[in-house]
């Protein structure tokens, strides 16, 4: 039977429209079916405008919708909204995975209150794949837990070492710790004792890696507590712009260099788009008991055509089982936390 | 009397030409003189390449280096190093204040021991200015306290707040607490009992900033803890090289844009000085009961010259006068430190 991905259409910055169109996209690079969760009429309506492969795409109405800005807890109780009723197709196994782009704080607290946890996972994080030099980098926690315990931190490792083992193609993910410095001893007393932790495991630990080290793909998986991810993130994610805007100004003395810019141009546009989260599409929830795949805010068409894309081959990996596998048979993890429960 | 600035002869990647080279540039540009800190018969030979005022400048012997990754406890007992040397001649009154572009670990340490902390500051902490989209921006602490409470962040919030009304002139200092969302209620637990401290204080406190504001220029002061600032500094120093080498990639595909990249690379000249570090010249260690400016490990003549600078006014203002003042006159601070004593 195809595999069936529940598309949120109120989810992102330009929705509903990029969602509609990045969708319809999709059906033609994976054979899995789109169900349009949103309000029906309105879809509709706007469906008008493609031409697509009707047996294929289908719609599950929902009225109500999530803002950007909206509390988590405000919106788990919105029970019609297209994210609850898209998570509640794939609880119900209506669907095999969820794609949003909206309110990534919302879709996180609905996925776990509708999905729980995988057995053995006990705080789920949001991991999100960056560009280097030489490939990717997955870096977990992206914001889902500000304060962690260690074991928080070995359960991020476990999942980020599957997914990109799994997802990217990497045998032996090497997985790095974020820290204030590389030598072994450096950092806050949860990098400190998350070290311990990480060195015990079979996990491939590289040890601690710096801030500078993100992107030169030194590790396949930075972990960190989500307060650090997203500071981290966010801070990445502007410094671009930041650079983009002190050029302008210097380029704006000169005809020259303005003519040089101008041919140069295309260059830039390539690295805009090498850097660009679309060509990345799409951050999933790990540690979740649900295959649940949040796109960026700011999402175009493409951007969530690759995240559906994803969420269909996260749904055909079964990455969920392989991560239940990994979490029971880490010796380290199971003993740190039953030495916590006693 | 003139002013005295002591120099770590041997502090940096490129010492000790470089300091020598800065540190005599200085006094063209400033009244204070030079005490270089280092081997006197190396000092002396080095010293015959440059024509200057012999009156202004002298040497003391050290016979012993700190070096670039040498712990900090061991540089401690190194009692005839440059940097320990440097720092006694400020605390016996030899000197006004010293500056190095070494160890930066290693001279807080020593600083820590010799000076002591201002009256009434828990710890000390590293400043940072980075420049931003409108002028520049302090993070502080850019690495010194890893676990922190929310005083200490207080602390930091207050001696930021002075270093930028009297060092970069701006009257009432916009502060800053570094979050992982806007919203009051957002950030790990640290930040969230911060929130309320700074709420209640009677700094200019904007509320939380996200990464992605630290160089808009939002805030005048960001404050974190110094785990938090060591990885958010170190991932955006990476990032301009990060994003040259992709952009280079690029270029490379087309002979038109190298063309173009050639006529305009002045103005990404232009724009690697603006984002550097020289120009902004040091970072001081806020909090000590002495001044002592560190400079970047890989500072070239012009960084040791501003951090020079830097270090002349800090000592002519009597920053560190004002921050014990400050934190003295903050009642929020006193009550709070109060009550974790009880």
């Amino acid at each position: 039977m195809a595999y069936k991905i529940a598309v949120d259409v109120y989810g992102g910055d330009k929705a509903p429209d990029t969602v509609i169109s990045g969708a319809l996209n999709s059906i033609q690079e994976s054979d899995a079916d789109i169900v349009f969760v949103g309000k029906e009429k309105e879809i509709v309506e706007k469906l008008k405008m493609y031409e697509f492969d009707k047996k294929r795409v289908s719609i599950v109405n929902a009225e109500e919708t999530v803002s950007m800005f909206e509390k988590p807890s405000l919106a788990l109780r919105k029970k019609d909204s297209s994210m609850s009723v898209g998570i509640k197709l794939v609880k119900n196994k209506n669907a095999n995975a969820f794609v949003t782009a909206g309110n990534s704080g919302a879709a996180m607290a609905i996925s776990m209150f509708d999905f729980g946890r995988i057995k053995g996972v006990t705080r789920p994080a949001i991991a999100t794949l960056l560009p280097t030099l030489n490939g990717s980098v997955l870096l977990l926690d992206a914001g889902a837990n500000v304060d962690c315990k260690p074991y928080n931190l070995l359960e991020f490792a476990i999942m980020g070492a599957i997914y990109v083992k799994y997802m990217v193609g990497i045998k032996k993910p090497k997985i790095g710790l974020l820290s204030n410095g590389s030598e072994p001893g450096k950092g806050n007393k949860l990098v400190i004792e998350s070290y311990d932790l990480f060195s015990r495991s079979s996990l491939n630990f590289i040890g601690n890696i710096e801030g500078d080290d993100i992107y030169t793909g030194k590790a396949d998986v930075v972990v960190c507590d989500g307060f650090v991810g997203n500071v981290v993130l966010k801070t990445s994610e502007s410094l671009p712009e930041v650079i983009a805007n002190f050029l302008k100004s210097e380029i704006k003395k000169s005809l020259w260099y303005k003519i040089g810019f101008l041919l140069a141009k295309p260059a830039f546009r390539l690295l805009a788009r090498k850097v660009d989260y679309a060509e990345f599409g799409g951050a999933p929830l790990l540690g979740v008991n649900g295959n649940c795949v949040i796109g960026h805010g700011r999402s175009n068409a493409k951007a969530i055509k690759n995240a559906i894309l994803k969420a269909v081959k996260f749904s055909q990996l079964n990455i969920n089982d392989k991560i239940e596998k990994a979490v029971a048979n880490c010796i380290v993890l199971q003993k740190c936390k039953k030495a916590v429960e006693f």
